[in-house]
């Protein structure tokens, strides 16, 4: 086989057979093949798009480059969750405990923010001593013992994934669906869990921001994981406003834990719930409606807050934030966003809210950037409230940036008003 | 500025400022951008193709890569020919000395031979100690003397182009329209002359299959030529069969002489006299009747020969092989092929002959191979000639290779035919 082939064939949208693809992958992921000619590939990919059967065969191709994880030890019904990004979005940080205190096990890999979205990793290691780089006999274990486990990828897995990542990032090649998806399946399917639920998130904070977008990549990677022999869904959720109030990396660890407190419903509950619910269902645990009853009550009753706690403990964090969460780090600086006049907000940029966080120090704009974990911000309001003036719309957080001119500026901006003429507020 | 903007707006199809494609070629050319990410935006250019008017500053920001030539100093009208490159095509050396013949100037600057097809300078090489790198100040003397000179590109010239070009040779984007003219134009464009004829062969052993393909690229280069301002004229010919009988390096050099020496006439004949006659034309030198008359009468009246003879003499070549072309390099081995039975020429691959004349010695694979100046195809028919059995069909030439069995069967398989049963010729 010979790669100028290949590129040929995608660039004339001639489908490419299994063995090419295989071919192709290893090629790659042993450097035999350059990045100039697979940046080519990539960008044919990006404008022709490949068939369902090339996806498949590219995802399994990834998972194949490196382990397989054996999940058998567990024994239990293990279920994997994966977002595809958004502003706010700590559901993993719900969802995992809450599941598991229904009776699945959750064993869960998750990445670092980059850009406007944020990361699971980055959030839990701001609860202090909270170790992410766990061995699989570890991890394995945890989930044993808890149901609920989050480590960050390790290298040992999907390599081929994070070569072709890091070239699709610096040439112009990330937004193509079927390489969106062999990204994210190869993953879950080198983690192997018997049940992966996928919320694809769509809108103005999320990369997919059409519906018809979201859709496509939810059915190819629900058609890719199921062709692969998984229980297989993915549900698409809104990211047209921040998921809860909360933004940034301890700030959100604080709401999720509000959450499983019972303290706090809302949007980020209820879709917190909404999916628990489809995982526990697709676990088989009962009907959508006796699955979503379930999951309520892990929270109600405290079950799922209790399983957090042990996990935490188990990973060598201080638990104690579970019941406490000023425990957590706390920001040295903050500044308050109020209402210029009484306004209506009718929309809000999500993506900007998420980049004046990444501005505070909560984000990265490359890959190595520290972040400051007390950093982000803290919605006051949210789309279609009504503001009298002076009241706060939001509230700026960070410990390294004491000058919020700018991100204060990027995240006013954001919102778009309505002036409410002396009107009386309903 | 920056290289992934770039990418993404060409992947979507906007159109780049001049600005941003003249810092597109100058970041490639001094490697500040790096080859995965050119390869990306050259594929993108190959699906989504350039406007006419980013065709335009692509190949004014290759031609200001390097040095653009001065050729006041010939104090004469200079006229430039292009061909898009065939099989057999030997007609810059009959062109060159019939228009300079009839009074204008032909400095010319030729590449090597790549795959199926032949490059002038081999083909000069062919002759006895014919220096084909000359400077500058050399080259446009011997223009001034004898009205024409051939040397090989310099590297001071378009450097830009050089590195695109191995970038698109490995990345399956050599196939682009609008990259195909910016190479050809952007190297016309620096040599500088005030005319340009271009000659777009279309057909089987043309990079330009289709009719269509060949109108697109003439159409293009004719307007890009206009656009810098010069004299410029874009004709498509055939390129269905090998342009006359010979091909390989020392094979076509004799051809040329043969026609010059107004032993030979046919397609060759026609295509060079029409060409001269256009080039003609285009310089000023009159009607179309009258350039195609002036032309014709270069070659009988003996002036075209004695104008390459006198070039190749200052060339440093043996210029006695326009009086005798043994003594250009002879073959070694040879190999008759003969009509296995009475038959018609229904169809010639032509491109097929150029690869059967390539396994033979006389091309390159690739960019470094030697090459065999004796080694070559002689066709003994045409396309629709009624052969009798064991009536030759063609001989291969080589030096290097003594066992034919490839060559030979590829060069046959060339030939479509149709058999004769029994019938009488007419």
């Amino acid at each position: 086989m010979n790669m100028i082939d290949i590129i040929n064939k995608t660039k004339r949208a001639v489908p490419l057979t299994e063995q090419e693809i295989s071919w192709l992958v290893s090629g790659f992921t042993n450097s035999n093949i350059p990045d100039h000619q697979m940046s080519a590939w990539l960008m044919a990919v990006c404008l022709n798009g490949l068939t369902n059967e090339e996806t498949a065969a590219l995802t399994a191709a990834m998972r194949d480059s490196g382990n397989i994880l054996d999940l058998k030890c567990i024994g239990n019904i293990t279920a994997d969750k994966h977002s595809t990004g958004g502003v706010g979005d700590k559901t993993s940080l719900i969802v995992g405990p809450a599941a598991a205190a229904c009776g699945i096990a959750v064993p869960k890999m998750s990445g670092r923010g980059l850009g406007h979205t944020g990361g699971t990793i980055d959030k839990l290691e701001s609860i202090p001593g909270f170790r992410t780089e766990l061995e699989f006999s570890e991890f394995a274990g945890i989930v044993q013992k808890t149901g609920f486990s989050i480590i960050s990828q390790t290298s040992s897995l999907c390599p081929a994934d994070k070569k072709i990542y890091a070239l699709r990032n610096v040439t112009g090649t990330v937004d193509s669906i079927p390489l969106i998806c062999a990204s994210i399946m190869s993953k879950k399917l080198a983690l192997n869990a018997d049940c992966i639920l996928l919320d694809v998130k769509c809108g103005s904070g999320a990369f997919m921001k059409t519906r018809q977008d979201a859709q496509k990549l939810a059915d190819l990677m629900e058609k890719t994981g199921k062709a692969a022999g998984k229980k297989c869904r993915a549900v698409i959720t809104d990211m047209n406003s921040p998921l809860g109030n909360n933004i940034g990396n301890a700030l959100e660890v604080k709401e999720a834990v509000e959450i499983l407190q019972g303290k706090k419903k809302g949007k980020l509950y209820d879709i917190s719930m909404m999916l628990t619910a489809n995982m526990l269902e697709l676990a088989g645990k009962g009907s959508c409606e006796e699955c979503l009853a379930m999951a309520e009550n892990a929270v109600s009753s405290g079950s799922a807050l209790e399983i957090l706690r042990k996990t935490i403990e188990l990973q060598g964090g201080d638990c104690r934030i579970c019941d406490d969460t000023s425990l957590l780090p706390q920001p040295r600086f903050s500044h308050e966003i109020r209402a210029p006049r009484d306004v209506e907000i009718r929309s809000v940029n999500c993506e900007e809210i998420g980049m004046a966080s990444l501005l505070l120090g909560a984000g990265r704009a490359s890959k190595n950037d520290p972040v400051d974990l007390t950093a982000g911000i803290v919605m006051e309001c949210e789309l279609g409230d009504k503001i009298s003036m002076d009241a706060p719309l939001m509230t700026l957080y960070s410990s390294v940036c004491s000058d919020f001119s700018e991100a204060a500026v990027r995240a006013y901006n954001a919102l778009g008003f309505r002036d409410i003429c002396g009107t009386v507020f309903n």
